[in-house]
């Protein structure tokens, strides 16, 4: 804990990329052809002969492609990418820094039809899986009218429990964007008082980041003050800070295609007794949920481990979301980490833990870090500390 | 045309809000009970007794809920809004001031199921539709087994085609959004000089719409220049302006939930004259476009109106995306205005006209205005000149 007497001045944003990245460089460069072993080897093994890829965070993972409209089929020995015309260019230019060795395809207005049937035909046998939770059910529909004759089945997870064991490059970025997250949050603090508004603060945030060289935030960030703070997604609003308040900070940025994720809570002028209760319980879920990582361990039982700390206070009606998520190329990713989930939490998957309450009315407490899961224990990429912090 | 020899200061942010919003109170408020009865109306002249409208931009439109997570279930004389723990008291605040008529469900970590079949149990018939473009696969096939016993069938653009018609207080909220998106570009014009990145541009755009009072922005904004120009979406880069660049910029902001997009192509330094030859086609397709929309007209007829003028100038294969598309609560909407489509655009419907080429390599040059189909005629919202700018 920590009370400021004195107002320090906010550190001056930096306006020159940092240059304390050379951590990043000797990390080597993502193996997409590795990944797309990895991908077949897991199809074999679930007995897939082809897999159409639909979600952007799986196709940018395989093949380097950062367009918005693409379908990559995969089979045993051979990949097709598809994408329309305004990608023609930036499709060839990423897929060939990826060594991308299959087919690039590239459609006009008519003719998606016609380049999903030719990538079908290469497929050994009439029987084709697509990614269930990333593919409109329109799309499953069109599909089976263009490829009648083969079998459409739903393939779920697939790429993404691969994407969810980070190699070294991946978490040297995921490291990267956790330091700077920590870096913002400090500055933060010099913002934070009395008559600044929500939208204020959200918005030093982002210029923090962008000064900082991030490539962006991960997602707009939540600035919830007051009993907006019960709120647990309430972005940010035109809502000036008072004393007395809590505030919700949940915020990251993104690195090279990486996510950062993390939430502190606040308080603006000394807190109630009460306020202290419940803060030190939060914390204590934190605590908890973070030790209760591991390399396989149950997802449902890294909840369990946040959310019982809560339950024993009295408090579990409060708690209303999941203690947390994967997350990389997307904010949230496989696996949830929520109330009897039994997915397994890989070696190298990066999560947040995430415990919270709110009260309707009064004002809500969350706080959050992002774990790598390794062998027999974990690390945390975040290093704010987690202490109730007066300003 | 307008030649600068001079460079001039680029104006000053506003850091307070706009004065000149006071236009858009005179417009009420949305009509949301007015919505969710056109919405049954529809319905029920398609025989659908059912549906569940998952498109969050659909859900927002009929009952206010700006949350992230949300279905809405629709029957013939009642509605069940079902939204996570989360979004408890945020579902609660949003959906009474929208006079929301129908049931409110929150459900925990295991009972959406619950809250479906609960919600389904309404249905005066076992036949329940659902927004395929929407849905994805997964869920629909979780729907299946939830609700056994019950027909669950795909609807398309039910909803979609009902916001595609804007009110007049929707119309004053995309008319004023064009307004700052002018003046953006007018701002722009001071930043975009030779040794500016690409990326500083986009950022000085988006702290432009934050000043003036917009909720941000609609999408990344783009700004490509020189080569990177070629590449129809390629964002914002490290790349510096270069004397002799085309600069495209794509951008727009979000106004009380109405997004703007308006294209510029701007030349740094004269261009020579196969770029003038180039930039008049497309400006003239831009022209021809926008003279073909009116309220009732085929969406395929208005993109052969511009695409025409670059197919008769013989760069039909440079122009290889649609012409526009609708835009409102979602920067794409309802309908795609391409090649062939014959859905037709109704009144009060506001679209863009984008054409544009593309040389691999060499650069890009396209034009894009919001416009609203009238009865037998249009009006342009935005008002930035067309002509060839030469800063």
């Amino acid at each position: 804990m920590r009370i400021e007497e004195k107002r320090k001045d906010p550190p001056k944003p930096r306006r020159k990329k940092r240059s304390g990245r050379g951590s990043l460089e000797k990390n080597g460069a993502p193996d997409f052809p590795g990944r797309l072993r990895r991908v077949r080897r897991a199809m074999a093994s679930e007995g897939i002969p082809a897999l159409v890829v639909c979600r952007l965070a799986n196709i940018r993972y395989l093949t380097g492609f950062t367009g918005s409209s693409a379908i990559l089929l995969v089979g045993h020995d051979d990949a097709c990418f598809i994408t329309d015309g305004r990608y023609d260019e930036q499709a060839h230019l990423e897929l060939e820094s990826s060594s991308f060795s299959g087919d690039i395809m590239i459609y006009g207005a008519e003719s998606l039809a016609d380049s999903i049937k030719a990538a079908a035909r290469k497929a050994r046998e009439k029987r084709i899986f697509v990614e269930a939770d990333a593919a409109t059910w329109s799309f499953v529909l069109q599909l089976k009218k263009w490829l009648r004759g083969y079998k459409i089945e739903p393939a779920s997870n697939l790429v993404e429990r691969i994407r969810a064991s980070k190699d070294a490059w991946e978490l040297a970025r995921l490291q990267e964007a956790a330091r700077l997250t920590d870096e913002a949050f400090a500055a933060a603090q010099g913002w934070i008082r009395a008559g600044v508004t929500e939208r204020e603060i959200a918005r030093r945030l982002i210029d923090f980041f962008e000064d900082a060289g991030a490539e962006g935030i991960s997602f707009e960030p939540i600035v919830a003050s007051g009993p907006r703070s019960a709120l647990p997604h309430a972005r940010a609003g035109e809502r000036r800070i008072e004393k007395g308040d809590l505030v919700v900070l949940d915020f990251g940025c993104r690195l090279e295609g990486y996510c950062s994720d993390m939430t502190r809570t606040v308080a603006v002028g000394p807190p109630d007794g009460e306020t202290r209760r419940l803060y030190s319980i939060v914390r204590r879920a934190n605590g908890e949920g973070i030790r209760a990582v591991s390399a396989n361990r149950m997802a449902g039982n890294i909840d369990a481990a946040a959310r019982n700390v809560i339950r024993s206070a009295g408090l579990a009606e409060y708690f209303v979301h999941s203690t947390g998520h994967g997350l990389g190329i997307e904010v949230h990713e496989w696996p949830r980490i929520g109330k009897g989930v039994v997915d397994r939490v890989p070696l190298d998957c990066v999560i947040t833990i995430e415990p919270g309450v709110y009260l309707p009315g009064l004002g809500g407490i969350r706080i959050e870090d992002m774990v790598v899961a390794t062998r027999g224990g974990r690390r945390v990429l975040t290093r704010s500390p987690t202490g109730l912090i007066v300003l």
